[in-house]
């Protein structure tokens, strides 16, 4: 039987080699660190829900492969309505966590990519990286693993290629090719709730030409193998995660972005899906970005879903009715229908591949990305409008302070407004704060790469050209009218 | 067979009778007068575009009654592709005439929606309406017509409802039931394409209740009816279309808004599909604007098109390169992509209705018009920003002045800049002029209904409670938090 | 005694040579014409308020030379209050006319920033400009002069300078240098309200190098002068203005502008202000856009506080109140707001010239500029939402079809709607069309020049270095960071 | 000698009662605890600047009362270059400290509020407060006093009164009047640099009826007063400055946000300027908001130039030069002089008070409050969009990290990219961070109010009926256009 319970899925990280650390420790357990407890705990909510009569539906799905009922997020995608079933499930994880949930996503994503990917190789290359593809898919799928996904490498100059990078190590990238497998080295950076998963799927960072060939891998390690250690980065407001009180001051969801150190590590065949093949590298930043870029859509719908809830938490907690922000509230709601409702677009005029898998509308999936680079912003100065000061910059005192023997009582006494006690307004408060300016921020900027590059695939698959030439023919210009000859001196 | 050429559709347009005026006078041959001729081409380009090897498959179908080949805007719309479809010709028309070809649209639409709603009625009613509607269906399959649709009313004081209202006639209402039809009343409102049409889909204006029943009203009738009266309305700059000159200072293609009379007009009773059932007219506009709300965003990315392609031309014109302003013809792209895009995906997270018809997703459609009523305003601005001076208020002499035998030969050695004759220019900042402050402008904002009436859409199917409730949890809130018992004093 | 009546002014116009020609025909009576006596009453109006107890402290002042009572619009401006005094003026003659009254405005400040320069000119080169310059003032000052001022040029190819291009008669310039007077011909395009004006103030149209010291030429000439030809160019939906009705559907303001043909015009030295000092075109442009660009915010204000007043028009027309709409009122007050007092804070932060003339803050101003060319945009946008459809594309009959006597009953029936007869409705509805896509746009976009112009202003003018060195500061950074030396490959 | 040096200020600080508490412990020394040292570094700078040639004529002025050279921030504003000199050194200290530094700011502009408010309670009341704030005032000025201002209560139910408080402490009120003086008691919540201040100046925090004139009070007390207890707020990673690491994660400067605890405070007469004159506290909350809400447009335009610089920073710390993200760069500085031009602007059209106190115009300073409520969210964005993910999410590991002997190294080498080390990348990455998501954010929404209390006195203080009158006039519409006379239903 495919699908695992929560409590499988805490048995197995726990068993798994402690690689992860974070303020320069070593997190033994990472399933009760406060560190990653979190964003295990957002994973685990997954497992409750494929085993959720009211939400299966949405969390699990039949492989194509067997016919078995598997965990949603372990399998082949390629339809639109099997895209936008992963868009839905996405938003739904956001309204429940609060914040992005990478293992149930990016692996997802690389898995579809790749059978993409892989199925052109072979037919060019004549390897056979599809048929190991498909054999890790159904391990995936019988384990209901978490997998998640890194592409962003730690990039360096960016105004050198990696093999012109002073520092190698700056890119992952094969340092040998051994017959039964390839040895790999560098540093993949902000890579998304690894500490969650159990598995990591490794992608090309950028599209690399032959000088960079090295730098063309792609394939599937544990999160735990010999040489890979993992640093986790920072986030706003993080600490806080770390203070005991019995009033807590951040959820018990959460996300975590780490940096991968890869020192030799050696990868058997099996595992590996792309070695050296750099023409193919454009595919699959390609592929990955307009699926990414489309599905995206959902995550930043759902996390303002969450602060359309959290805005008018605070609203009455203040002593407030909610509808008093109406128009805000709407307008809220309107921009994150919009990532949504176009993300979904994206894929309804998307395509399908050779292979099977479904490719979102790059033009629109791109568009979406600029919009996923913008709109939140916002919605979260919408929520801090409406949350008052004490959401704006988190401007209240601590937990610990709200315990005070001394003073803690007139605080309490003080923070109360609404129909709710103080401590729920300071909890309200502190979700506005940790969704806007703090811990549970997703990196919609930057996540899956940035909106000039966007903006860039936008302007190459707009046919500018094309539309000029509607223009002539609307107006019943006859002359043509073309590009000066000379560079235009401005 | 079903598909018509030009020819059979100018020649069927020639036999109406004359019932169409602008300016004060009666039009005899609205397929030559000036002020209809233009919306007469941007159709007659559909019926080229039907027997173009190029175009066909975008513009016509297959019939699901007879399995003939059909323009396309006479097919049923029961698949989400269907509607794609449909927004894929949308965006090609407006790239091919400029603007607005509501005669292949808006009857299109209205039969697709009273579809459903025939469906409704008659298993509530024991009415036959979807049998009428489907014979009405196939003779406009049959002779590739051309439908212009018409929902909105003259409205009067929008304080009261119809029945309230001092005149009567403000809005389209039944004055008599007969035996064999129905006798109506009353003014319609700003109809686009009548000109162009051979019949008009009528539709109620808005959600009625029992007291207005008699405004509860759907049929068919072919343009030239007895009884029908249109004046056709102003547009900016539309007395221009006017203008004798070798210069032309307007398109060929063109739009119309017709104010439609109607005085005691008899309908058969094989034409009618809805009398007094009042019910029902909720679910006319809420089907119709859902599906007209995605659709839409087809067209404003369609003159979005072109306004690039405009913008494109007066760069060179002016003697620049297109690529100066690179960022705000990518800026144009995206804004044209969301509204496509996010139309597109309304209708991929829409529904199918149990008669067959598919329609969009309401809270995604509205979030789709109130961007409809948003973006194209920022596209028309970096149009002008672009274009310069003679773009922003057409701030050129007119054509005559150019013919001037004293100074025009001044004027049009003043106006040549780049590489392109003066009067190229002329004609170039003439189409950019004409698509932002000029006749072409489509009316995004109220067409269709008002970006207001579409915000109180997404209003009511925000499910706003239930985020209040995920944000509860998010954070572990176990008070609730509710609406205060008293009136809140703001 | 300075100060000029209406009837004094419109005197002087009449006596004027006839040279002004629209839509290919010579105007005999430019204060009777319909093409041009709109512009006329819009200034008229001025000489009224001048005599107007509740308005003359707005509209006139104190000759600083003379310290007789004059129109303001002929006086020094020395002091920042002057220049926002500048700006109340224009407010008010907006809010007053709806539309732009070029000739209290652009004479106005050429003459104070040649005041400035003729003071640099004379400096260097030993000229008497400056004394010239007071002697034209006195004269100004003494008859109430309006004034109009040229400075764009129909330029042609934007990528050649003026020298280089293949007509040289794109641009104005100096043809012979003659012992009593200059020679001049060439194109100035888009000037405004010269059909209005007793004078025209020409200035460069640009910043000019040595080898186009021909071009650079500043001086003033009547309206009427000898070689002089103006074109008016057209305005959207202009042809109405010579529609007769009794329902008029243009206001009896409005603006023009206008393409001025200089063939071979003669200017005695008296009136010459520049003349092939090529050096000082830069301050020419930098002084005028400076003040110009900080006092255009409150043209743009005005403007938009008339489309407030016509939104509410509007809303009560069609039976709402206008508190329906307070929210969009209030944000379009806001945006109005911001341009006026934006350019009352460029003026504030400004600084005097050696001369005494006093000069806006380059980068507030320019930073003006951009605000100007968006934020009325955004206040047309919501002025025609507020109105509805018959706002957003003229989309009503005519005043034709309103009087037509088979029809015309039911439409002004049809047309009633809120507490005003259906007339006065289809007047507000013309109203808000012409202040947002008919003849009243006064051109915020490219007038006075472009947004990107300004935007290159703002770039130099902003310190970006110096807040680099701030940032490192803040943050403890010993180490430099630099600009990388070779050229970053993106 | 009223100029103190920073030994001075640091030595007034140390000599006061510990009374501050964060995290739930008292703070035995304010200016060397990492929770308040840094607001303390903010202020000592301004000191250092008093007596720096190159700043002082920035942060000094002559004291119009004893002629004598005095700090600026304890000088009086009576012209609004003395406003506009505010402006400036406000701008200056964000630029030198990249925050708030509410101990020159809030104080000052309070002086000179209840200077106004005094003269005018005096005259009606025939009480001598201005006498009594004139002396306090001659001795902040001779002491050099740093003082804080506090307004915002904790204020409780929003949508009660003071009066009807469930507490009657959420708000600051008089417990008792007695011949030597008042005794006060309740909370005044976020207010800023108290912890940096030698007083407080305090302030009614709304407008208050009758009903609720304990709560009309304005006085003056020491920061360590008897009775008063301060409880700093937490501030997004503000436990990083709690970190030791030899690479600081945060600027030695910052802002401290506390709430006051007054249990039952006694302050003398001599220093108590509002004793229950309830009618008076609109002139207060009026004044206030008006100067505030100008001013504060420095505040965040110097907030947005350490912004550029820090994008700078990081652009070229990524391997790029800055020059690639010009646009972005530009925008950001018009974003920045909008809201200080606008302030100046606000200034520049103000007035003056009886008293000598000037004001800027309530319309203008209100409107500023908006955009100063919105623009610097996008500065932000643009500094996260060319920072990359390090910077948006805060996404790197920590100092301790970096330090690990285990993976430090390799970590440092995967941070460096551009011309310097990975330290100072590390470094500016954190600078961006700690502006846009960190604890450098000054509170730019909420800060002395709300938007929506801003869009309220907008609304008010534009003439929107005299805005219709002129919409009518100039269309010459007759017929009065009224508010309908029954409510509209909508």
């Amino acid at each position: 039987m495919a699908l695992k319970t929560r409590e499988d899925y805490l048995a197995a990280l726990k068993q798994m080699r402690p690689n992860i650390y974070k303020f320069g420790e070593l997190i033994t357990d990472i399933t009760t660190h406060p560190a990653t407890r979190r964003t295990v705990e957002s994973h685990a909510m997954c497992y409750d829900a494929s085993n959720d009569p009211d939400l299966e539906k949405m969390y699990t799905t039949t492989s194509s492969f067997t016919g078995e009922k598997i965990h949603r997020w372990n399998s082949m995608m390629q339809e639109e309505g099997e895209l936008i079933s992963n868009m839905k499930l996405k938003r739904q994880n956001y309204r429940r966590s609060g914040t992005c949930t990478g293992g149930v996503c990016v692996g997802w994503n690389a898995q579809n990519v790749m059978w993409a990917v892989t199925h052109e190789i072979d037919a060019k290359c004549g390897t056979n990286y599809q048929e190991r593809l498909k054999k890790w898919i159904l391990h995936a799928e019988k384990n209901g693993l978490t997998v998640a996904g890194a592409l962003t490498d730690a990039k360096g100059d960016r105004s050198l290629k990696p093999s012109q990078q002073a520092d190698p190590d700056t890119n992952l990238h094969i340092t040998q090719v051994r017959e039964d497998g390839i040895v790999i080295r560098g540093v993949k950076a902000m890579i998304c709730s690894t500490a969650a998963s159990n598995e990591i799927f490794l992608l090309p960072g950028s599209i690399y030409g032959e000088a960079d060939k090295d730098f063309a891998l792609s394939c599937v390690v544990p999160r735990d193998i010999e040489g890979l250690t993992i640093v986790e980065a920072t986030r706003p407001s993080d600490q806080r995660d770390l203070n005991e009180s019995d009033l807590n001051e951040t959820p018990n969801t959460g996300i975590t972005q780490g940096w991968l150190l890869f020192k030799d590590v050696f990868v058997p065949n099996e595992r590996v899906f792309m070695c050296k093949e750099f023409e193919f590298t454009s595919k699959v930043i390609g592929f990955f970005t307009a699926n990414y870029r489309a599905c995206i859509g959902a995550c930043v719908a759902g996390q303002g879903d969450v602060m359309i809830g959290a805005s008018m938490l605070m609203a009455r907690a203040n002593g407030l009715s909610a509808k008093v922000f109406m128009n805000k509230l709407v307008d809220m709601s309107i921009n994150n229908q919009i990532t949504f409702g176009l993300g979904a677009g994206a894929l309804a005029v998307g395509s399908k591949h050779p292979s099977g898998s479904w490719f979102a509308d790059p033009l629109t999936a791109h568009t979406n990305k600029v919009m996923v680079a913008t709109l939140p912003y916002e919605v979260k100065r919408l929520t801090q409008e409406i949350g008052g000061g004490i959401v704006e910059t988190g401007c209240m005192p601590s937990a610990r302070d709200l315990e005070n023997p001394e003073y803690g009582h007139m605080l309490r006494q003080a923070l109360k407004a609404g129909a709710c006690s103080g401590e729920a307004r300071f909890k309200a408060a502190r979700l506005a704060e940790w969704l806007t300016v703090g811990g549970g921020i997703p990196g919609c900027m930057h996540g899956g790469g940035s909106p000039d590059g966007a903006k860039l695939v936008v302007r190459f698959t707009t046919p500018m050209e094309e539309y000029a030439e509607y223009a002539r023919k609307v107006m019943n210009i006859e002359e043509k009218i073309e590009e000066p000859a000379k560079p235009a001196k401005k």
